[in-house]
């Protein structure tokens, strides 16, 4: 008799997460104890050794509710049952600065980083699934910040890897159960004052009375869609921004930027902004329309501010970013 | 004293809207009597004919509802005060294929095509609001088909105009307010029997209060990026077919559709399809990704079942699409 299919589907994801690691491999289950990254740690444990990798868990401890540390000590005790060792609570200190959810998720990812390090390992496996995508999707959109934004969060990003993200939270929730596993229900996970918990339990259940069934599905598909479109486009930019100059840092040649379309033309210019010294997060849609102005509507206009201290300005046929004082 | 701002607002998206017409040019407003295409009715007519173009007034009657024929009458009779001369009423029949809404809009623009096409209009206004647009985005999301999809309605498609689609619909309201004129409440606006009825009024109240005031200023301007985009892709992907092969209808070169990005193969496969016959509509994701693997995943697999009766096979280093018979 085979596993529950639940418990198969959570296995068969993470295998092919890893399926690319080379022999001997350290991979980490980051677990808070909630049904997802429980179901994730599990599976982990049982398939590693079956791909010849090893495995092992990491719980990070915020601090900010009672009993957080002694939950983070059972996950640790239980690891071993799982397949997982080594296994390490990682106490953190959360701050302020961006709201409490981006403060929060700061200092984990520095946490798990650090950690990851520390033990050499290859790979930080992350629990999110279709579900936080879909929301993810929709946080994102409120924003109206376009293809990159909406395509949501990887399935491979440097060191982390998400293998859930095509499996629902529910599905995560079977598994567990089948396990006989108890996942923690963390309290936060239904406080309202966070937009995400307002999205998962007001939003997802309207949109889905309104629009039908499949709506986390289809929006997790928005969101593998709009990755491809936004690497393919980052492609055609990196290649246009290195045709339009000799070397990073030069001015850039008007001719070969005009010719491509808008798209194209927004992102070298936030390129060259950005190497520029300016900061990704201040450079807004309206700076970047001012440069675009500078191609496409000349009329001898003046400087453009960007944030940072970097100035653009049109000279000679090409297009120069720097800082103040070399534009005087 | 000028105008109130909110009809300012109208005259100047509709002044802009119309900027490239040539002097003379017949201008139609498609006006149901809602407070969107009055007000949008208003603003042509006072602008036009500062700005040298002539207006005229379409109404289209569905039949649908007690009264239809009244007020397509009323507004006839209303559109010479408004400056707007022809105007026509439209009586149409609206079948049922494809679900009540597609019929009706089927139904409508055939009309208003066929009116603009007698008359020698060179554009017909619609009075799609930036609301409008915000509802079409969420519902594409949830069919989860990507960038093209979210790319909402276009400012410009052929004969069809949409001014407004910077513009609150609260703001046509305003305008219609300070005119003095009273806007139709089309009952099927407020029927939830209508997928966007319920996205209107059961969906976008949920958002805003989760995410915050703008959601649909967000959506609107998710909406502009993504037609950006899905434009410059459709650019590449175009260039890449022509590059692929000698001409249409031509075997597709696989060495050089290996070596774009995948958002960029897949549309070159779409359109391949689609000039080989294959219905725009009846081809889904899981086929263009099935003809890619012949591409990028290619262990000697046979022929591709499209729909339409269209195959694609890989042979002697080309990509071939073509009806059944052609591909013994």
């Amino acid at each position: 008799m085979g596993p529950h299919p639940a418990v198969a589907d959570v296995r068969r994801a993470v295998r092919l997460s890893l399926a690319d690691l080379p022999a001997g491999a350290l991979v980490l289950a980051a677990c808070s104890g909630g049904a997802d990254s429980l179901a994730l740690a599990a599976a982990l444990g049982f398939s590693a050794p079956r791909m010849g990798l090893r495995a092992g868990l990491l719980t990070v401890d915020h601090g900010l509710q009672d009993g957080s540390a002694a939950r983070a000590r059972d996950l640790v005790r239980l690891a071993p049952e799982l397949g997982l060792d080594p296994a390490l609570a990682l106490p953190i200190t959360v701050g302020t600065e961006g709201g409490p959810e981006a403060a929060a998720r700061e200092a984990r990812y520095a946490a798990l980083s650090e950690a990851a390090g520390r033990l050499e390992a290859t790979a930080v496996l992350l629990g999110h699934t279709l579900n936080d995508q879909a929301e993810t999707v929709l946080l994102r959109l409120a924003r109206g910040s376009g293809t990159r934004s909406l395509s949501g969060m990887a399935s491979v990003s440097g060191l982390y890897r998400r293998p859930l993200l095509g499996l629902s939270r529910a599905r995560t929730e079977e598994a567990c159960a089948a396990l006989g596993l108890e996942p923690w229900h963390d309290p936060h996970n239904t406080d309202p004052a966070f937009t995400r918990v307002r999205v998962r339990h007001d939003v997802m259940p309207v949109l889905e009375a309104a629009l039908g069934p499949g709506v986390a599905e289809a929006l997790a598909r928005t969101a593998r869609l709009c990755r491809d479109d936004a690497d393919a486009l980052d492609e055609w930019a990196d290649a246009v921004l290195a045709e339009s100059r000799t070397g990073p840092g030069a001015p850039l040649a008007v001719a070969v930027l005009e010719k491509v379309p808008g798209a194209v033309r927004r992102r070298v210019i936030q390129r060259a902004a950005v190497e520029a010294g300016a900061p990704a997060s201040a450079l807004a849609a309206v700076h970047i329309d001012e440069v675009e102005r500078l191609l496409t509507a000349w009329r001898g206009q003046k400087r453009v501010d960007l944030p940072g201290g970097v100035g653009a300005v049109r000279r000679c046929g090409t297009l120069i970013f720097a800082t103040g004082n070399n534009l005087a």
